[in-house]
């Protein structure tokens, strides 16, 4: 069974990125979380601590799933991790817009790996990192829509 | 190994539709490309003709392909065949819109299978089974598009 | 307290329909749920058949709900039912991009009466009349995207 | 100053097409308005009523234009009039996924002739022939939206 | 009749805006329009010099428009000002991705707030409060975009 | 024969700039091709460098071009270089979402200048330049994607 790359920064991890986990994990034999190092971006949650709610949410939950971080391209990251494929969600046709674009830049910089889409749960299509954030910068509730250990995670951080 | 199924009406087989086909192959065990039969839609060729000409244009090309027929649901051909997955090709924003509630639809018909897609070659993007029908019928050389095997019954069609 | 217009084919009503009609519920003091008559297009039920379905998955469990029936322009059903407002539900940009033109061709032909959308529940998105009338031909179950008289007409239909 | 070809059904013409026309015959030495024959499509008006109303609809108010009528390709148009461009207006996202792809399908037609996009005056963006042809079949009025030819022509029509 | 709430920056109030507000006013007992305090953007007016410019150019031409400031998350502010409703325009299938989105996360964390759109005038459609930033920037006239209020308001910045 | 505007930052120009250059160039009496300079956004190249690389890229291999710089507004360039037409390229129904506005927002600045649109050539439609400066930073390989010049100009930078 192939393993799958799921590249994304994760700051932090969603329901919508658990949902796609959970199903890269019944179609590959490994499903690789990749945590993308972007320096010039600043953060909510270091590299660290994003791979550290990463394993704590999948933990028991979704097998065959394993969290790296890497500061290059992802398609390289692929390539390190012995993945032929890179799986992305789509939320909306924005998304995939963007995605495209990307695939095919990636597809020139490495040609073998493949670049696959998910069409996102429509129920978790609004729930993005950035939007919560947000959310989580005004004092907003955020617990129908991150895992508890992110909820935990984002409650320290406000002390 | 797992296997995917590769629906669509093929009417006819397309360059587009042989890349999908290729890089499909470089990822799965067994690619079933399944001619979905509209009795609703008048067609160009015949479902036999069509899946000929799949096994045809793949044959000592492509490997792990198998061409077969299915009158109902493409979740139940993937389910009878075998496959959790189901890919199809996204050339345009409109592509992904149409796709996606199909997914959806799909996967409420079908929880247990993941319908996937992949970004269409942009070079390729342009050559849809309808835009070759339309050329075909004003005389236009449609040769560049279409595998060669598919370009001989078009021109056997004419007479 | 103002009333509106949900225009639609309602061929048949879906539970997307449903969920927007509670939401226009409680927003206006009255609903009129209006099935426009199209002669060009066949249908599955008939406009009588249709209304008697609006009106029997809204009985009881919708207020403020009255379903009528109209041959011409919906902005003429508007004026004559006394409804400012007409409202649509949006479900993609696909759909946002034909019921824009739509609303600026009314705006011209009635100027006093205007249209707003509602984003329609993601988890309802992909459930949409055509969709609801392929699964159904096919044999497929739509207990799950209907109203349960719906499900039962659609199931006498079939005898 | 080199000619442009400007195709369409123009069924019929509508003040989004002249609204275009005049434009394009400020930027080019000569607009040829080329009526393509879609046999397959039941039309409105007959060719040569479309061909008049468009002269009428330009005489004496837009310079450089030439109206003709062609039964092939809109590429094969071009080149057999001499035009090394063809013009499209583009209403909106939908517009521009259709017209792209026809223009890289016409392109591997005809490498020498280049197809152009126009943005609509927005104000004119709801007015497609087809819209207009609805509104006319319903009794609708339509003055705002055509030219006086063309209301004239859709009166007699009625008859 | 009830009241809904018009959130957005206004920096600085467009013709656009003006537009909605008075279509809304139509439709409503009392529109709402809500300065957002975004302390993360920088402003071109403060917010009680947006406050002012909306108060001026509604006075004596558009009734039943009250102008409120709020801090945080818009839901809040229909709540605390009485609104079931919150409008929104969208000018394009861009803004109807992004408001969409913002549509579901209100609706997460404020069930009882509903979000409707309008579909901006065409004419207007070009008319973002960040192009008028921008052209002003560049020392051009916006003298047809802007409220006659903004315009001053706007020279008197230039100072 | 006519002069167009090709107006863009070029930072840095890309294969698929180039490709629209000689397409503009078969089309118009003279390409000047603009590079707006924008003090706001922090650049790669300065002005005098794009300019020089714009004039190395098409020398000897696409007549009649001509590269300028301006401050101000795309429309005013125009104008003052004797332009009736502006092109630019469109790779995605996003890039036809902006270009719109920005051509009219141009069309109210200037309406004697008209804006039009030429589809990229999708073998090219993922080589932005800000794609080229992210894998340029990553240190990736962009030869495929830029004129030679632009490629020792982006090695020369890295010492």
């Amino acid at each position: 069974m192939p393993a799958c790359l799921f590249p994304g920064s994760f700051d932090p991890l969603t329901n919508g990125h658990l949902d796609l986990i959970a199903r890269l994990s019944a179609l590959y034999g490994e499903v690789v979380v990749c945590v993308m190092q972007n320096l010039a971006k600043k953060s909510l949650f270091s590299t660290e601590d994003r791979l550290s709610l990463i394993r704590q949410a999948c933990k028991g939950r979704i097998p065959h799933v394993r969290a790296v971080s890497y500061p290059g391209f992802t398609v390289e990251a692929a390539k390190k991790e012995g993945c032929a494929v890179m799986a992305r969600g789509l939320r909306s046709a924005l998304d995939y817009e963007y995605e495209t674009q990307l695939a095919l830049v990636n597809r020139h910089l490495a040609p073998g790996v493949e670049t696959i889409f998910l069409p996102a749960d429509p129920a978790l299509s609004a729930v993005s990192s950035s939007f919560i954030r947000e959310i989580h910068a005004l004092g907003g509730d955020v617990s129908a829509l991150v895992p508890e250990c992110v909820l935990h995670a984002l409650q320290a951080l406000k002390v």
